[in-house]
């Protein structure tokens, strides 16, 4: 099993000392933070029958966590095995997607409850958290884990803590620019998730564009198993996106209403999505990259707009559109991003989430500034897009525009971004592996023996095997 | 890879412009008709807040979202996770079972909301959707996923299709005779699901006959991971199926009442499945396939009995009856309905939901008539089988009949239906497979490389198998 | 695929009588015991409506139901998916893994159900049982699925459900003495089910102590594949366990706190652990053992005082310091166990369960001696340890003492318990394999052909292929 490390190209992928440093010492960083800032919000904090008294609530169930945690533990799955899973889809590298998945997001939901904390839950000195803070920060760890989409396979797991660190941070500043500053409604992340983590991966992919990738061409597709193992992932973002697009969303009407246009969008993005895999491909077969991604975009382009009045029709025709757009991205867009502009997107993410997230944007500022009090009645109306106090007097079309702005916004800090943070993670010392050597999990994980070898053959031991 | 289509009875599988046609006219017939018909229900609408007010609920959780959610993802994950991956258990048709699965799910929902909508759901000329309608939609999809099991491998996805609109129908029709015009009570579908979806099922395959099916029998089996992944299935049908049949009972303890009755039955049902699949075995060992299956019968029995007072105890002695009959079936029924009956149940959907959804019904309806006042309370008693209204003076054993002609409606309908539907996909313009090219995945699907080539021996080709 | 079952030190693992015999007859005691003591609790009951108005409830939501049935549907899905794939890394016993920890499961909820509720929902004669029931069954069943880890694969499914019925009873007597006498705290099972189901399990594996089992090494390791459907076990377990911290804690604050120290715990957890994982290989790789494993570890050790105010940094320290526990004793601890005290632990209980079980009952100990009124406030104080009745003047130095109290009986009774049970499943009549046939599922179960014959060659048609 014992692979040749220093041949050709080579490079030093030896973690021993360089991994444990990194994570230990982010871990520290992590506690002395968490010691000086975070402490619980008022409805986990053992207080709160005194503050129950206060508000007079007769019933526990006043609880957020009553409200949230069902939702927040969907989201929680999508992130870990959603995510993880989803990009097992390669034939050699299941160890790395759910077990890098599953490093960085682990790390990210900490720093982001930080950083997230600072901008949003910051009251006298402290950072006072509750089962939302958990959802916002599983959030936005959902936009590195899109990134890492981008780069999979051919980053070392220091490179990824590193990206996360980094992404992490300008997520929370972009998130706060557009929520606090543009007063922007993105419950579902079309914006801060999704079009600022799959540019944000695109341009770090660009810059750390490998010339040779070819070399380990024969390990980039999937086997027969692998795509099953990806379509757990797949199955489980799709189920559970209408928890994503509703988990943050005002109670009561707000939260029924995104889950429901979440779930039409989805369902009609299977249907485009398989007419157009069968109709794109010579032989009519459908391909299972399309099914385990693009039936997805559905979830990404309602994400701003499935809280609002978008109704049912107006959420089967954004998802209708999203699954052409993103099959037809697969097929026609990704070989042109690779040989035109060097961008390598391992996963996709320019159909699954670039577009679709920039399409969701343009969705929820249309939604917006089509906002009506007859369609919200009165007080409907203040409460959908939180028309009180400074922006009393905010228009529909005034907040159309500030949602355009917002996704101008979030597309410049994530190129920008990008940019920064390729730079900083081409330099040589990361331990990411040479070209030829990509797509390999026996580069940083412990592989066992292959399983022909010693399962299926054990019965029959004198059997030829074949290449 | 590519397989000779055109040889011997080969037919013509050719999907590239039917199956994009189908889907693309199917979808945009769904986006007009959610167009001219479906909104929000007043829970799931921005009036939500005035609606609060003239109700006097003083909490937003009052809403039905917070009732009803969990477990719809529950009942959501069942649908695709739980059908997909238990029909997964054929060694070369995972692509098929899990995304053929998808496809016609996705498809079922959107026209079960439509069809639901116009019986039940239907105020001035519109259909209002909350939450619960989203549940029955799945419900009604759960219909077909059964009578899939049955044909699986056999047809082609636009047969799928087909069948999917007009299962959905004739479900929509036979629930409402049930619900509505015979005030029966069949909260988790023994009746309207899985008798119904069943028999539909059997009597499409039967129609469906293929005398030469051996010719494909090689791929009929399972392998060792295959049937790892199917216990995927079976595991999420199992410990989601308390959800199941108490996500649409009333609010309060018959959802509470409906899960732990579930909850037994299903656990009964696992112990007498291992004691007959080890006794009905020569060599004493235990059937992956009885596993897989008749450990579910437990939750299908009690489908209509689940939110009445069965207790604890007959709920076990429910769930211990069927894995019985159940897994009895496998052994000795299944084959049987081939060779004599010409009915090729690939899933055996006979032995996991037709016997048991009957035995279901039939439980509902004693378990009906012996209610009393005494056991349920003057109010529950009222409450639990809405003898209210037209049904006033309705007694027990009169709902005890009512219940047991719904099993004889549902039947029937099932029966007619699954004819005449399968007449229609027997046309030869659907484009299914040829016999000796069933159960095989590359007919429909791009099918990656043979892991056994490329993956296992990539890395030493000449390797001699170790210990 | 016939093996030989007589040759060497062959063992009479013929399970056709005796399997479906302890099946049924224990299923059939279960019914009568349930006929004659179980009925559900009030909010279960259909006479709740009288209930409501006693109460004067002015909700349905008020109902336990709505308050824990989404925790204990991840609590579910922990036990029957989480350890069933945990255990499935074994290259060739994954139908063991996740098919006797299903019957074993579904047996021991039922027992649990009747033991726990004569100790603790005894009223009049009869166990009025409600979903609280329900989830405490399930972590009861989860103490026996943690020692099953350490006997994996050497054992008969009949072994198996003898040691359920013993332990589940040692179980509710433990829990009895540390909950009703001692008056400990300790929602999420430190001590109950951690520590008491994983000493217990060490004691029976340590007496069932297999000098050869050197014989079956070769399957005793894992494959490709069979690391990564653990992996979703390892998930499950990780994302959900937040719930299993949470699911019967006071209403309100209590479960939001319990919910968000576990999050932080784990997160904390997954970086010790890969950064000890790499530290502790000479080639600095990631091991899956680990990464399955020890990143649950964070979850065990704040299992007694996730619903205190352990605050998030705490919970951190916490999870940061058994991640490097959990790791280090994969490394060192097992071979040592193994060599010199021969106790062979299959799944590495003692660094999953035993040692952060240990740590978590100290833990807990410590944060309620060192709790205050300013922490808890005065009203919160009292309800956060039930400081009411008999116990109203506990001061909180006195219940960390109880607490500690509460470790060393837990560790007694599942010493003495375990080598009593193992010395009965001892007895040469419960039919386990010889050990050279360990770990190997051919033994219990109808095992499909191999895959490599018929599925990977199906394409070389000229490749021998056997029926």
């Amino acid at each position: 099993m014992e692979r040749p490390r220093h041949q050709g190209m080579a490079k030093n992928t030896y973690m021993r000392w360089r991994l444990p440093l990194v994570c230990l010492l982010w871990e520290v960083a992590m506690i002395v933070l968490f010691g000086v800032f975070v402490r619980f919000d008022s409805e986990a904090d053992a207080h709160w029958e005194e503050e129950k008294r206060e508000k007079n609530l007769t019933s526990d169930i006043e609880n957020d966590f009553y409200f949230r945690y069902p939702s927040f533990q969907d989201v929680h799955v999508m992130i870990f095995v959603g995510f993880g899973f989803l990009m097992m889809f390669l034939k050699r590298y299941g160890f790395g997607a759910v077990g890098f998945n599953f490093l960085l997001a682990a790390f990210g939901i900490q720093w982001a409850l930080l950083m997230q904390g600072w901008f949003h839950s910051f009251k006298s000195g402290k950072i006072l958290i509750g089962v939302e803070n958990l959802i916002n920060a599983d959030f936005c760890v959902g936009s590195v884990c899109i990134a890492f989409g981008a780069i999979l396979g051919k980053t070392s797991p220091i490179q990824l803590l590193v990206m996360t660190l980094f992404q992490v941070t300008l997520f929370a500043v972009n998130e706060y620019i557009l929520l606090n500053l543009l007063h922007v409604k993105d419950a579902g992340g079309s914006m801060t998730i999704h079009t600022f983590g799959a540019y944000f991966g695109l341009m770090v992919t660009r810059i750390l564009y490998r010339p040779n990738l070819e070399q380990s061409k024969d390990k980039q597709g999937s086997v027969y198993h692998s795509d099953l193992f990806a379509m757990i992932g797949t199955l489980y973002l799709w189920m559970y996106w209408p928890s994503f697009n509703s988990a943050i969303s005002e109670h009561g009407d707000a939260q029924h209403r995104a889950a429901i246009n979440t779930y039409c969008s989805l369902a009609a993005c299977v249907l485009s999505t398989m007419a157009f895999s069968s109709m794109l491909q010579k032989k009519g077969k459908l391909d299972m990259v399309h099914i385990q991604n693009a039936t997805l975009a559905g979830g990404v382009a309602v994400g701003t707009s499935a809280e609002m009045m978008l109704t049912p029709y107006g959420s089967l025709i954004v998802g209708f559109i999203c699954g052409i757009v993103s099959t037809v991205g697969y097929v026609y867009l990704t070989p042109f991003l690779e040989s035109r502009l060097h961008i390598q997107d391992t996963c996709g993410i320019h159909n699954l989430h670039a577009m679709p997230g920039l399409i969701g944007g343009i969705v929820g500022a249309i939604t917006a500034a089509a906002a009506t009090e007859d369609v919200y009645g009165k007080e409907g109306f203040i409460k959908a897009f939180d028309f009180t106090g400074t922006y009393q007097t905010r228009t529909p079309s005034v907040q159309g525009g500030f949602q355009a702005a917002g996704i101008v916004v979030s597309l410049l800090i994530a190129l920008a971004g990008g940019a920064l943070v390729g730079a900083i993670l081409k330099l040589p010392v990361w331990g990411d592996a040479a070209a030829e050597n990509c797509f390999e999990d026996a580069i940083y994980w412990e592989v066992p023996e292959d399983e022909e070898s010693d399962a299926y053959h054990m019965h029959n031991p004198d059997k030829a095997s074949s290449p």
